[in-house]
């Protein structure tokens, strides 16, 4: 597994859910006396979601995220199982249990349930099982929508240990599905573009961002985004990061662009509000300081990690070639 | 539309299915008058596919791609018709026909079926309408892939101009997928990895590629990749440029690896072979001129571009930071 310990040097790292350090061992999942063995090997541990939301074991203070089979078994029935890769010890496979709202089973009275979110915002579990966690619920959210197939409408089912699903009528094949986000800081001088929209937590201003449509590339996305949300063209532009976003299943794409212009023209259906923001107050919305209550997203969000590469002026918008 | 016409200064640009100049005008899909009006002007224009492969009019030695809806009407019925976008002159439509094999209309005797790999190998049509028909190919692959909602089995139905299915039962909405793809050059020293899937044509060595999956950065992938196909160990990974390619539907991200090893470990089940070139084998490959036949994939590829950009020394593997 040496490969999945080297120290990986690339910014995309310092966002969430951008932990993972699961050798996935893609090619076993079709062996199933291999993944069963693996699922029946003393260190197997499951991760568990009911529903949307992370099922937790409370240790005083703490929180564990490890269930034996054993104990998976006491907490439901298990609609799909899913095995997520090998750590330098042991397997981890994660479970979605049947019922949106397990009853805490005998002896299990220190189950609790806890959104995702909240599991990375306030550090429940190490970085490496956050990781774990988002590529599990990406999977199981895909499965929980992908019961029948969509080319002939016959339910299908899992194989592959949760790689892949097939319809046995039309003999169609379904991959789990990720979709490209690109999400890009639009620069001006010693300004940035960050917009509001509906439903942000109070006083916090982000990136603009949005998917990658059938036939663009990265960089068409972002002018398509910034133009259609804010009217501003854009001209260079650079990638910086990406992050796995499991909400649901994004692969985020992280950019700086060069504004073209500065009038702004908001499509009000998208964005509350845009508007240009200096260094300077850049600097005091991640200190979380701005005399007007005004935030930038937290920590574990990749528009984070651009606006601080942004301040530290790693922005690599070179001239054209 | 100025923000559409703007020179871009990436290297995206210069891979194939990337030109596309539409305004898709994605705020205005869900308007179904305004759509059909488009629909009814004077110049609108529709790209006509049977099945996968586009319906073209031969006019001499050149091929004309744009059809009036009143020649679509000629060829056959229409199961999908979607919007793509808006040049600046006119609406750009693409048809999906019911028949795979459209019976010539009357009058259009002049009518050929050219796969899409074709139409662009061999220059048939301008950059924009290689990029329209890539546009076109991967969103109406979707939707004859889709016609039953993946979450409970009934028939859905198309809406927003093509860009959106919705199941009146269970109400599920569904967007068009677009798959995340690395696409690595690993290069060691002045030698860089070149590998052969079975069914690639005689003599072609590409990069290593394959699906992001969920829970991973674009680096990550690229290591996972490059250890299960080949082997080896990557360190630093620098974005170059993506390109969307609509066989069937994939965002490919191109990218620079660091190799860490040398001694290849080839997965026999993904590729024939693998092994190291030196630069001056990939000038030879590039120029077609390589003593033992070797070529590199064709221009439009993006590992193409790799190959042009490192032999040009453009790699971008910065140290760490």
């Amino acid at each position: 597994l040496k490969h999945l310990w080297i120290e990986r040097p690339e910014r995309s790292v310092r966002t969430g859910f951008a932990v993972n350090r699961l050798d996935r061992l893609s090619e076993r999942r079709d062996d199933g006396a291999f993944i069963d063995e693996l699922r029946c090997s003393e260190g197997a541990r499951s991760l568990v979601f009911a529903g949307e939301v992370p099922v937790l074991k409370r240790r005083g203070d703490a929180f564990e995220p490890l269930f034996t089979f054993a104990e998976v078994d006491g907490l439901g029935i298990a609609a799909e199982q899913v095995f997520l890769g090998h750590d330098s010890t042991r397997p981890f496979f994660a479970t979605l249990l049947e019922t949106q709202t397990p009853e805490p089973a005998q002896g299990h009275r220190d189950i609790v349930m806890i959104d995702l979110r909240s599991v990375a915002m306030q550090g429940l579990v190490t970085p490496d099982v956050l990781g774990a966690f988002g590529q599990a619920k990406s999977l199981l959210y895909w499965h929980s929508r992908h019961r029948f197939c969509s080319n002939c409408g016959a339910p299908n089912r899992m194989v592959a240990a949760g790689w892949r699903r097939v319809c046995d009528v039309c003999e169609a094949q379904h991959f789990p599905r990720t979709d490209p986000v690109v999400i890009m800081l639009v620069v001006s001088g010693n300004d940035c573009l960050l917009g509001r929209q509906p439903g942000f937590p109070a006083g916090m201003y982000s990136c603009l961002a949005g998917f990658v449509e059938a036939g663009e590339t990265c960089e068409d996305a972002v002018r398509r985004e910034v133009f259609e949300e804010a009217g501003i063209a854009t001209g260079r532009i650079a990638y910086v990061a990406s992050q796995p976003w499991p909400f649901p299943a994004s692969l985020m794409i992280g950019c700086f662009a060069e504004a073209l212009a500065r009038e702004l023209s908001i499509d009000t259906r998208e964005l509350d509000d845009a508007r240009w923001f200096s260094q300077d107050e850049v600097r005091l919305m991640l200190a979380r300081a701005h005399p007007a209550g005004v935030v930038t997203p937290p920590k574990l969000a990749i528009a984070h990690l651009l606006l601080q590469e942004w301040i530290a002026g790693e922005i690599g918008l070179n001239p054209p070639r």
